[in-house]
């Protein structure tokens, strides 16, 4: 084993579980000899190059524990992704504070951060052990049955939706929500699980996995409409049409880009309020009603799956396992072992860094607009205990006697 | 005590404790001799006129109490405000089926159904006991300490900003969610509820009841950017400027009004995005992200006060016990008769209907863009127990060795 300080440090957008697999980290790191002192980097590789480091040696038990179940990034996070000069400033830091493990929670792009500062911590010959650790609420990490994050946020829109169909079905009309989801339809699918009565909403599901199309958006809705009166939608911000441009570049005029080159999806109603604009001069149904989940899906604080909780802890701590019993660099990962149980596995950070998984074909009904009971049987254990259940009156109709 | 039958009905926006309150009247009404049966009517006003009624005396309690924790108006609601014409066919219809008690849920609108129903009843001459029970998450009744559904949607934006502050205080800038309440800022008051260290956000809310200045709002952005490196803001969907005029009008080209003759600023994420854009432009900043809370915030299945549970159900027994024990029609009020406990107490529909109360002058902070410790004081009780909280890391600062 290496002998130095462990940094930890999270990238990417937060979830409501990121902190558990820091303090797994954490606490799992200072069981450990070889181990100096525990630092975090103040918001990623960012603090890394800017030198700023919090000694969580110094953190009581209690604190960490309390910080665990405390949503987004309790480090601060970056959507910074370092090239080479970026990674010499990074090893020089490294050196200087004498680190000899980094751990970096996040997704796509932060596991290929952890994959360069990884080589080139062996072409500078540093000794270095770098372990990614998974997270993001897009479930899109390659060879993950799911990642962590994604339950949590998966059990926020099942039951929003369980929420919002029952109002559409209170006050009739057409409802359009926007889910997370750039490339990767799993989270706006996870609207499928509100579902109980055979008649609930989503009665429709867009994902990225499919080209969209406008007239056939449309023509589903009609049918949608005339058939129960109404209508819920759930729809992927990363929907696009059949080149693979996105839907909302229709109507924003000013489109930005983060610092990766994408195009930015949330944090606006642009998207929303386009759909229901097209249903209300198209289909001329007059109560047509687009939210955009937003911000909410990935930091709400009082909707969490206990399972995603658990598994983000374990994440954290097989991170220092593997860095400390093991030889190699790697990305942890969740493998699932039973219905339902799960396992870890390191794997090659080049194996994991910049793919991205999208939803499985068995997941997808034909249709295209609704996910299959495979889908249901692989969602449902992720969502955890206690999920809220919706119940209706029996309607025993009572006969007319004017009988207009 | 009026023989004949019980008559409940829901009208308006949806909460999530209104059928706390529908349970509570359908089972005490099953408590009383005189009570023949107990119909619930399907969409409010309009389902009497249609004769659509549901016969609950043949409902299982235990599905009943399954309902009652179910949000969204089970009977199904209505934006329907009956005139003369309207109240005559309803006559006709409760003569017909013998009923003798009508008790509706709801808020301002419905209040002033239910004053119409009974007084076109008195003039009729028909015997007809009307009460109407409170429901609004506006919490804009009169003579009313709160109604019921506000505080569950209270406790929802509250939650809400622990979760949104977070986040942006992992990655900074600027974000602006709208909330609920077209002429009452209590529900996107509540936002403070959320903060809990000094510069948590919202560190700007803004309400209906302070005019609305596009400049100011800009300049108190700018301010608390520079203070903090972030801003997270709270805003009414229903500010107005200094000629009452909504902000949002300035953006959307077709505005929709409702049968009331209200503009719809629900279901668009317009005012967010139009405040965002004023960001980017004037104040020249980066990242800023706009969300629009939405009808999660009525109805989101996960998120309720179990005070607010309790004393939905309370006002619909109450509203029963007056209606079998009392000789006059009226409105059930809440009164707060401790730290903390209520009574009710029956007002005059006149006294309520229509009238719409705002936030008192002690609830808001002379800067116009926080609340008060009295607010606090308020509604702290309201959102009941089990309330999540959020813990940060002891930042231990490690001393720089480059020093850059």
């Amino acid at each position: 084993m290496l002998q130095g300080k462990v940094l930890v440090a999270q990238g990417g957008g937060p979830t409501a579980v990121i902190n558990q697999s820091l303090v797994g980290a954490v606490l799992e790191s200072r069981k450990f000899r070889n181990v100096d002192l525990v630092y975090g980097a103040h918001h990623g590789v960012r603090g890394i190059v800017d030198e700023e480091f919090f000694d969580l040696t110094q953190e009581t038990s209690h604190n960490l524990e309390m910080v665990a179940q405390t949503p987004s990034s309790a480090l601060g996070s970056t959507r910074d992704k370092p090239d080479l000069k970026y990674c010499q400033e990074i090893f020089k830091v490294l050196k200087a504070h004498g680190i000899a493990y980094f751990f970096y929670t996040g997704g796509n792009d932060s596991s290929d951060t952890v994959r360069i500062v990884s080589e080139q911590a062996r072409q500078a010959e540093y000794p270095l052990r770098c372990i990614h650790i998974p997270k993001t609420i897009d479930n899109d990490l390659v060879h993950n049955d799911h990642t962590p994050g994604f339950p949590s946020a998966a059990r926020f829109v099942a039951q929003a939706f369980m929420g919002v169909n029952l109002d559409n079905t209170a006050l009739k009309g057409v409802y359009v929500a926007v889910v997370m989801g750039r490339h990767a339809g799993f989270l706006t699918a996870a609207s499928a699980l509100g579902k109980k009565f055979p008649d609930d909403g989503p009665h429709l599901i867009y994902i990225p996995e499919r080209t969209f199309s406008v007239d056939r958006f449309l023509a589903d809705v009609r049918e949608t409409y005339d058939r129960y009166g109404r209508c819920v939608v759930a729809v992927s911000e990363g929907i696009h049409d059949e080149n693979g441009a996105p839907i909302i570049t229709r109507l924003a005029k000013e489109v930005e880009h983060d610092q990766h080159g994408n195009i930015q999806l949330s944090g606006t109603g642009a998207l929303a309020d386009l759909l229901c604009h097209e249903i209300k001069e198209k289909l001329g149904i007059k109560r047509v009603r687009g939210d955009t989940f937003g911000y909410l899906q990935r930091s709400f604080i009082g909707c969490v799956s206990d399972v995603d909780q658990r598994e983000a802890r374990e994440v954290g701590e097989k991170a220092v396992q593997y860095g400390m019993w093991g030889d190699r660099d790697g990305s942890v990962t969740i493998q699932r072992t039973g219905f339902y149980s799960v396992d870890y596995a390191l794997m090659p950070l080049e194996a994991v860094a910049g793919k991205t998984r999208v939803m499985e074909d068995h997941f997808i009904a034909p249709s295209g607009t609704d996910v299959t009971d495979a889908f249901r049987m692989y969602l449902r254990p992720l969502l955890g205990s206690g999920m809220p259940d919706a119940f209706r009156l029996r309607h025993n109709s009572v006969p007319k006697i004017l009988g207009k």
